[in-house]
């Protein structure tokens, strides 16, 4: 089965959300206490699949807000360079600076993050910064969860879904669930089913879609028998190691395994499998494709240290899974 | 013609949103700094609306937030006393206070208010405090603006909304703009075009109309344009003495005129509309009929000096009509 | 024993902190719930200590924040109208509201307030509205605690007072304590001690006191004890219907009785006892007949229905004097 | 000349206020977008005073606020095994961030920093946290200017400063003027004045004095003016690589010369000088000396790639100070 995008657009993905940077441990296998030297990365889930697919080929821009700082000039020359289209990226004028995050590599299985997210830019994107001429453009927009945490990134995000819908662009909604600026798991499930209603694609995980539906212990049924009530006719539900499943509308169930790697970190996994995925699917591989190239992609970047430099290349993916089959 | 409702409910109408106190210019016809007196009301949009509705004689039900101190106990003695159900009335335990509006009655056509709105109990109301088991035992759910102004007020609303929606409980969103508590146009379109797209009924002024859709002398064609695309199948669209006009979603336009009267103030005019439109529709009146009673009610209310106290009786309402027919 | 200020200046008192609403009960004997009306009159500690003294013939400055709107207008106008120079008086351009306080009048001795504090005008004078020109003008600046409690309020007293103390102008501090802007009573404590080291003279109540020294049933003497290592010489300590103390420096104490009267409510006593007492101060009179002056005052206050409008003039004091020798 | 301290006491200095992380650049030359790499350290006024004191064999003790998270843990730990007593070091409990400065090192004459400083630990600092027990036990309270910038740390700085006072200790306040978390420059100048005038000890640069007395081009000479008339008897001014006086109330000037190094970075100066200079008084060393010790630990400091961690032994500043007479 494929998925038909519209194909007269300039973009294939335009993505809108958090930008920000990682530093991530040059130390490996002990706590951060320990940890005296940290790398610097571009860093946010929906900057990191931005990148992600700009470097394996599509066409992509971002709607966003950066510090006027130099973390903040970093994030856009960086991004630039792999190819993204920047010319919607706002240069915030308040103050407020880059979010940060910080890794704690232990071991492999072992992976914390310490984050800095008090007024942070990409928070504070406004809905009069999101403008209709650009969102028509693409064949899809990327919308991940976090960037509805608080006011008024999250209103920017109902204004864009908005222009989307009326623009016949393609809504993906990458759930991207981060407590750390929710006030209360309630509000956080408002809103997750406000924009999962009016998606075309949902994609997460099933503690993700557990807080979408504000339970615990949810099955995949009961997910997509909600989901399919309204706008999406493709959910994605990962399950970690025991791999991914793809639920169509129309009924086909599809099922994609994870590629056993040397695991250093964690990190990046949903990012890179985002980006392989969407990948795949734009340009008309099948479903059960596009799960293949996503769980590639991911089993590439948590065998290396950071989640936006180390997003690999179409020849990359290709090859993974050539060689398992 | 006329509009259909879930008749095996408990109630006819559950409003929610606030409940404040209403300080009403004791001495008319002068400037605020010169009323030493004030005389103390129930006041807020959806509560006179469920105010006026009950003592029609629908079924009604409130769910809202109100002050733990003097000002509060008395709202909800108050409604109670006019038969609203007041089980769903949260008491708030933060401290937040009553919200106050001051009225000055300069003249009839020259009236303003003093709002106090900071950190009222009302826009604390949150979404765990209300719940499906009581929306769903009612036909219509009556939605105001200004409870969309501030979290978590406003992820209130947007949970019974969507409860109502799951229920098939009909909802009636009454646009009740007021500028206080916004922080942007911006942000009031957004969640003023999210909601009423989810709506069955929506009722404005020609400017809330144009507030929602973001623009300035809208045409009400457009407004039924965009809102037939979505959920709404009755668009109330009033034009002060002008008069009102309803659209159906099935293409007929109905027009109301307004009932001339001796204006004290223009206060209430709004909710003692609403009220009776809601209590025609639900009886079984055509829509032309329910334009009559809302006229009808308006006109009576703004010759009182109350908001709430003064929402008249069925008979006083059907009294008037059959004087101007 | 009297009291020594520098007499070539302008102003005999120049007061500084919230200037607010009351909103009196009309109808007495009765809970809130129960009182339909409210009459309004300005209300506030330093502003009815300004009001009291002007009534009383000394020549009062003021400053501090009004409200843009109709609240703020009319207090202006009022206490211009009964003699206090308002033009240090600054117009709030940030759409803070004046504070309110609801009065309930259940008995004399069950008297209670709601208060209208957030974001109020009074709150948000700034130190650059404070002015040495003005400041160096007068024989007393007259400090009230509540302006400490809350930034940048809190500057603009500490500004005022570091300025009064570099002009030679005698620092007065009215304890004034009200729990319901402060954070915490150690918060208190700290800015209390703070102001009241550097004042020639504290009045306030032994509860009053004990917050000042992060206590309980703290002892005159461990006041004075403290107090005297700073700059005051003369404290006053108000222990209710058993009267009150002012004890000087140089080691003397006096005792002032209260005088009985018929109580209407227990409100605006400190101020008009603050206010008469000052005007005795001022006009040479000994400690002693400061005291009684204070206490009549006080004493006629009680009796009716407001707390500034009702401040006696000095024949009123006098004469109730003297038929109570 | 000599300066005398309470010899009685556990601790040469309690210092309090921040300690946070400073990220310094790996990679030097260049711009902070083109450095990938940072280097973890200690940092903040107080506490690298703190660090330095206690390097130079002083008895040490801090009071601060750190995060509960991995920065957290690593400040106390390494503070504690440089030998700074960290018993009153408290932990927060409220979710509070350790603040951060990243260091940009684009020439010696040409360094910024980032600061990281919303909501952090160290401004949460608590008035009820701050012991008298404790701050009694020592000769030398280090009081540093950031700690003023918000409530309720600079409730805590107020309360630590009475209650040194009260208890014979003497207080240093270095002045440690940073924009970012101040309001404006009035509330800044309304602080530092109230704490110089309560300092025995005051330390700063000319531009920060500047601030203090809410001024621009003031003279030394006003300022010694000024405090003189207060508590401090030792005012010490620097004026960058123009070297520094030392004014003392009994009329002697002593003028101290900056030692010339080849520099790295500007960062950190100030607090090896004012923990070197300190070192010096508390062993009786005359002030000429103690200059010499502040500007010969000062000159190491720069031409070192920390703040803390480069904190010189006794050996190294007399080496340095022998072979520069």
């Amino acid at each position: 089965m494929k998925y038909e995008f519209n194909n007269d657009r300039k973009f294939d993905v335009i993505a809108i959300g958090r930008a920000c940077i990682d530093l991530n441990a040059a130390e490996y296998n002990r706590p951060m206490e320990d940890t005296m030297t940290f790398k610097k990365y571009v860093g946010g889930s929906p900057i990191n699949i931005a990148i992600g697919s700009s470097k394996l080929g599509l066409k992509v821009g971002f709607i966003g807000k950066i510090s006027d700082d130099q973390h903040g000039r970093y994030i856009e020359r960086y991004v630039r360079e792999v190819g993204v289209d920047t010319s919607n990226i706002v240069i915030d004028d308040e103050g407020h600076k880059t979010g940060l995050t910080f890794t704690e590599i232990k071991s492999p299985e072992d992976c914390s993050i310490l984050m800095y997210r008090e007024e942070v830019a990409d928070l504070y994107l406004k809905p009069e910064e999101v403008h209709e001429d650009y969102i028509k453009q693409a064949k899809v927009l990327l919308v991940s969860g976090t960037a509805l945490s608080k006011s008024p990134s999250r209103e920017a995000i109902l204004k864009a879904v908005s222009l989307a819908k009326r623009n016949n662009v393609k809504v993906i909604f990458e759930l991207d669930y981060r407590p750390y600026s929710w006030k209360s798991t309630e509000e956080t499930a408002v809103y997750y089913s406000l924009i999962a209603e009016q998606s075309d694609i949902v994609i997460g995980t099933r503690d993700e879609y557990d807080m979408m539906e504000h339970t615990t212990g949810g099955t995949n049924e009961q997910t997509i028998h909600y989901l399919f009530q309204h706008s999406p006719n493709l959910v994605v539900i990962k399950h970690g190691v025991e791999g991914s499943y793809a639920y169509a509308k129309s009924g086909e169930i599809f099922k994609g395994n994870a590629y056993k790697t040397k695991v250093l970190k964690t990190f990046g996994a949903g990012d890179s499998y985002a980006s392989a995925f969407l990948y795949a699917l734009i340009n008309g591989k099948d479903i059960e494709t596009a799960l293949k190239y996503g769980s590639a992609s991911a089993s590439i970047v948590v065998s290396k240290h950071s989640s936006s430099d180390a997003m690999p290349t179409v020849d990359e993916i290709e090859g993974l899974i050539s060689t398992r089959v």
